[in-house]
């Protein structure tokens, strides 16, 4: 079915020696590189509602998020496998369009389709795996950071959460090109960062921001061995219109607890801060705190009192 | 979740760079080596029932359907992603039996677990990425078949189909150790065959039999751009005794259209036949026809009369 409809068996990059059609793929690195292999799941109802989000978004929002990993290791997209599962009547009008926000994505990242599996379920399910390749030995892992390290956070944190809410309440049709809703359907995968952060081997530790900075900068931590210590008054908030604050919106909570920002989460040794600019290709790069000895992750106020970080992101099993 | 309890984090092969935690595994292939990628839908009431399937047999034959694909490229699989959906209800026992199952054929096919995506869901869904490699360019497609090669099949077909049926039919505890009930719970891919299929160039085309040999052998032919003459009187039945031979079983359309038996489905030049052993490390070896120029796939009588066969294997849209 819709596979054959996807017109990317020959995208440019000549890594991929075989496409769609047989029992695998094939994918040949250049000499020196690391293949970087991750998944994620897509699942309607728990990452996506068949009435609420346009099937682009759909497309666009499953590749993005699995190169979203790769990106957090410092590495390149090459090619995904997809597995989608649907329901007869989803085979028409809207794999079409899911097909259209995928394909965008798959020319935006430069990731080509090189094959995957389809069948037939009565909700919609996806699957994506990409891989990717790294520098040998450049790839960033979550378990570099040090006690010293400066933590950093790229753009600003809540928006898609804040852009996922709007599309909860909203009756009607979306309006796509709020910046905020965009953030949530559309989001961009941090790849030129992350390239270049591995590249000038200028991070200790990294990852991107899937579940939200409450969970997992302790992921990171533990990885690491290390503790954290991160201040309020520092964590780029969503960029709010005074209209969008409505009553229990507190963005601070956005931006601590909010998840699907796919931005990155990064240490950097003391020694290297200046070297970080300010921006990066129009991304803001904010320093929010640093890496401790202790194990603990520490918010603190502006009047230096802390308190424990607690996770209150997503997690699928609360 | 789960992923924790899984310790084959440093499984021997020492291939994976990094492995469960992170946000993405790192692979790195040797030298003149080509990276093959292939994923695998396993979904319950789609591919196995919660109720009639062993949790272990759920577990092995997940990987086993992703590895039989490595194994029809005549790949050597190295590593595999688990992307595990779960209800509540099955994150305790359930999930230490499918572990259980999973960990064996890991270990089986010396393919270890890199990563993988974990979540809640109220249906239990299953996808496996696996990826291997292979000598570069010697990876066996689907796409060399030449008019005038012999077609071959491993083992016996429709055997999985008969411990299917078996399985539906049953009340009560399930008879593990009848090997055509295990055939269906616990595939065994034909990776040594394929393996030595590849390196020795003997296979011009090869794919495994997972939907049967009425869909999978004209899918073979398009690939190839040829068509096919299968003998009927050659096919390998399954190996049923006369208590097996219920009304309405007909082992030759067991054999035909029987799907989930993982065996492989190979084509070789008319010269190199003679190189074709009866039988590879207990596996027999069976040449059912050849391939011929028009693109019909024919199956012969052994009265000398003809028929075109019909696919009636597995299509979940059909």
């Amino acid at each position: 079915m819709g596979m054959a409809k996807f017109p990317l068996r020959r995208f440019p990059g000549g890594s991929i020696a075989l496409g769609i059609g047989d029992d695998a793929a094939l994918f040949r690195p250049k000499p020196g590189r690391e293949v970087i292999l991750t998944c994620d799941w897509f699942l309607e109802g728990t990452h996506f509602l068949r009435d609420k989000h346009p099937p682009q978004a759909v497309g666009w929002k499953c590749l993005a998020r699995a190169v979203s990993d790769v990106a957090a290791m410092g590495g390149v997209p090459r090619c995904f496998l997809l597995s989608l599962a649907l329901p007869a009547t989803h085979t028409g009008a809207w794999l079409d369009r899911f097909l259209k926000g995928l394909r965008r994505a798959s020319r935006a990242f430069e990731c080509a389709l090189a094959g995957g599996d389809t069948t037939k379920h009565e909700e919609i399910l996806i699957n994506v795996t990409v891989t990717g390749d790294a520098r040998a030995g450049r790839a960033v892992r979550r378990s570099g950071a040090r006690p010293g390290d400066a933590i950093y956070v790229s753009g600003r944190l809540g928006e898609a959460e804040w852009g996922h809410r709007t599309l909860k309440w909203r009756r009607g049709p979306l309006n796509d090109t709020d910046p905020l809703t965009k953030k949530h359907l559309y989001p961009e995968p941090r790849l030129a960062l992350g390239q270049w952060l591995a590249e000038k081997r200028m991070a200790t530790a990294m990852m991107d921001l899937s579940d939200g900075l409450s969970s997992d900068l302790p992921r990171l931590c533990r990885a690491s061995g290390v503790g954290a210590r991160v201040h309020l008054g520092r964590i780029p908030l969503p960029n709010l219109s005074v209209t969008d604050l409505k009553p229990g919106i507190d963005p601070v909570r956005l931006a601590l607890h909010g998840g699907d920002d796919y931005e990155l989460l990064f240490t950097v040794a003391r020694r290297s801060m200046s070297r970080i600019p300010r921006s990066f290709h129009g991304v803001r790069l904010t320093p929010i705190g640093e890496i401790t000895r202790d194990y603990e992750v520490q918010l603190m106020r502006e009047d230096g009192s802390g308190q424990l970080l607690v996770p209150g992101g997503w997690d699928p099993f609360r």
